[in-house]
C-alpha cells in the first residue's frame, strides 16, 4: 500500500508499504479521508525527535478486517489515537489516554491514518452517524480536542472566556465554548478566519484592532491556541486575577520569561489540555451545532501527500485533507 | 506606638510610630499576639522591592475603637489582610482580594501587625471564638491559606494526594488534606518536623529514606509548599498525567528549567493559590480538627522584634510569634 512514511530523510511517500495486519481485539481500516495537523508537521520539524513511520492521526475510514468482530466490517468509523499498555497503574486507574507506554497513532509507535491503511483496537473505534459526511468525519479528533476544555474547565453561560488564536483549533474551539452561551471573544490575526467566525454569530476581534486588550478584559477564562511566546503572553494579560488559562498548544522553543510566581500571588490556573472525547464530537457533527467544512482549505490525492505537507505549513493555511483514493 | 518598620536600611523597631486612625467603617485594633511568615522575610530580601512601613499580616488582637459600630469594642479578633478599592471591575465581581489597587496589610500600602495597634476595615475582622487561644488565633491566616486548596482543588477520600515541603505552610496545609481521608504523604527534609506528622496520624517520608519518589507514585494531586526549584520538579515527577500541582508557594529565582509543553501533553493543570477562606479556619481551631501550637517554635516580646525575624530566617525554623506586651 501508500503511506507518507516520516524517514530521516523527512516526509516521502512510500509505495510499497505493507498493509498492516491487525492484532487481537483489533480492526484495519481503509482510509477514505484523512486530515494534517500541526502535530504532524511539528514531528517533521524534529519534535519528540524520533517518530518514525507513517504520519497522520485524523481520520474518516471503513472497516474492512476485524478478526475477532465480523460485525464492524463496512462500517464507517472514525478512530481515538491513543493505546495504553492495559497493564499499569494509570491504564488500570482508566488513564489509559496517558499511559507512558502508549501508542499513537501516527505520533508514537503505530504507523498513521496517512496511507492507504491502518490498523486501530476496535475499543478506539467510533461508527460515523450516516449523515456525517466524510468531510465533516475526518474532523471529530480535532473537534473532540476542542471539546476537551470544556471536559476540564467549567464554562457557565455567565462566564467571560477568550479564545487566543484563530487557527484550524482555535477556530474549532472558540465554535464549541460559543455552545455554553458564555460571553466569548477570539482573539486573532486574520480578517478571513475572524469572518468565519462573525458568520458563525460568535464575537472576535482582530488583534490590531483593539488597543483594548488589555488587563481591563479580565476574562475568567482564555484558551491559548497559538502555541506561541506572543500568545502565551496575551492569555496571562487577559485572565482576570482567579482565573483559568487552558494550554491547548504545545510551546515549540519553550517560554523565555515565564513568571511562575504570578500564578501564585494572581491564583492563576494553568490547564494543559490535550486530546478529547470523540462521541460529544459525532454529536455536535451530526446535529450541525459545528461548522466544520469551511475549514476545508486545500485538498490532495495521497499520491501529492509531500505536497499536501508542505501546503499545511503555510502560514495561515486552514484545514488540508488527504484522500487516498 | 511601637512599630517594626521595614525601611530602607532594613528592618527597625520604632517607638514613636503615631496610633493609626481608623477610618469610615474602620476598628483600630491592639494586637495581642502577631506571627511572622515567609512573605516578611521576603520583604526583607527584597520581594516586590518597595513596601516600606509595619511589616506583619497573622495577628489576633481586640478591638478599642471602632466609630462607626461600637458593638465591636473589646471583641477578640483576627483579620482578614487584602483590601480592595471596592470600585473597579474585580471588586465589583466579589473579587476584591485580588483588586490591582489593593491593599494588603503589612504587605501592600497598609501597616501591619507587627505593632502595638492596627487598623482595619470591619468587613475584615472576625471574633474569635472563646475557647481559641491567642497562640491558636495567631494560625488563623495561614490556615486558612491551607484551605483554600481544598476551595480551589476538589480533593476526595480516594485521592492520592502528595504535600511538598514540611515547613510552616506545609505542615498545615497536610493537616487540612488529611481531613479529607486521602491517602496523604507529606514529603519532607526534617525528622523533627516529619514527626509532628506521624503524631498527627499523617502518612509522611524523609525525602533521603525513599528512593521510591518518582513517577510510580502518580499523584491526582501535589502540593508545593518548598517554593523551591527542586520542589517544582519533585511535584512535576510525582504528579500523574491529567493531575494537578498546586502552587502554594513564590519562587523567589523563577524557575529555570520549566518544560511548559510537558503540561499540555500530560495535561497537567497548576493552580496558583494563596489566600484562603478565614471562616472555616476558625471553625477547624475551635473545633481542635488542626492542631497549630505545636507549631510555636519561639516566642518574642515586640521589643525585641528584630532579633525575632532573624529568628524566623533561620533554617528549618517553624512558627515565631511576637506579643507587643
Amino acid at each position: 500500500m501508500r503511506g507518507l512514511v516520516l524517514t530521516d530523510a523527512g516526509p516521502q511517500l512510500c509505495h510499497d508499504r505493507p498493509i498492516p495486519t491487525p492484532g487481537h481485539g483489533e480492526a484495519l481500516v481503509r482510509v477514505r479521508l484523512a486530515g494534517i495537523c500541526a502535530t504532524d508537521l511539528a514531528l517533521i520539524a524534529g519534535y519528540k525527535g524520533g517518530y518514525r513511520g507513517v504520519l497522520g492521526h485524523e481520520f474518516v475510514g471503513e472497516v474492512v478486517a476485524a478478526p475477532d468482530a465480523p460485525e464492524w466490517i463496512n462500517r464507517r468509523v472514525v478512530g481515538e489515537i491513543n493505546m495504553g499498555c492495559g497493564a499499569c497503574d494509570l491504564c488500570r486507574r482508566g488513564l489509559g489516554k496517558h499511559c507512558r507506554k502508549r501508542q499513537s497513532l501516527g505520533i508514537i509507535g503505530r504507523d498513521g491514518a496517512l496511507a492507504d491503511y491502518l490498523t486501530l483496537p476496535l475499543a478506539n473505534l467510533h461508527e460515523v452517524p450516516a449523515n456525517v459526511s466524510d468531510d465533516e468525519a475526518v474532523f471529530t479528533e480535532p473537534l473532540a480536542a476542542a471539546l476537551e476544555v470544556l471536559e476540564q474547565v467549567h464554562i457557565t453561560p455567565d462566564s467571560r472566556v477568550v479564545v487566543v488564536g484563530d487557527g484550524r483549533l482555535g477556530l474549532l474551539i472558540s465554535q464549541v465554548l460559543a455552545l455554553t452561551g458564555c460571553d466569548l471573544t477570539t482573539v486573532g490575526k486574520h480578517p478571513a478566519k475572524l469572518a468565519l467566525l462573525r458568520e458563525w454569530q460568535t464575537g472576535c476581534t482582530l488583534l490590531s484592532d483593539d488597543p483594548a486588550l488589555d488587563q481591563a478584559v479580565n476574562a475568567d477564562v482564555v484558551v491559548e491556541a497559538t502555541g506561541s511566546p506572543a500568545g502565551f503572553a496575551a492569555a496571562r494579560t487577559l485572565v482576570r486575577p482567579g482565573g483559568t488559562v487552558v494550554l491547548k498548544s504545545t510551546f515549540a522553543g519553550g517560554l523565555p520569561q515565564f513568571d511562575i510566581s504570578s500564578l501564585v500571588v494572581d491564583e492563576i490556573t494553568l490547564v494543559g489540555s490535550r486530546c478529547g472525547p470523540f462521541a460529544p464530537a459525532l454529536r455536535c457533527l451530526a446535529t450541525g451545532r459545528v461548522q466544520v467544512t469551511p475549514l476545508i482549505q486545500a485538498r490532495f490525492g495521497l499520491d501529492d501527500g509531500v505536497a499536501a505537507l508542505t501546503a499545511a505549513g503555510r502560514r495561515g493555511m486552514l484545514k488540508v485533507v488527504v484522500a487516498p483514493s
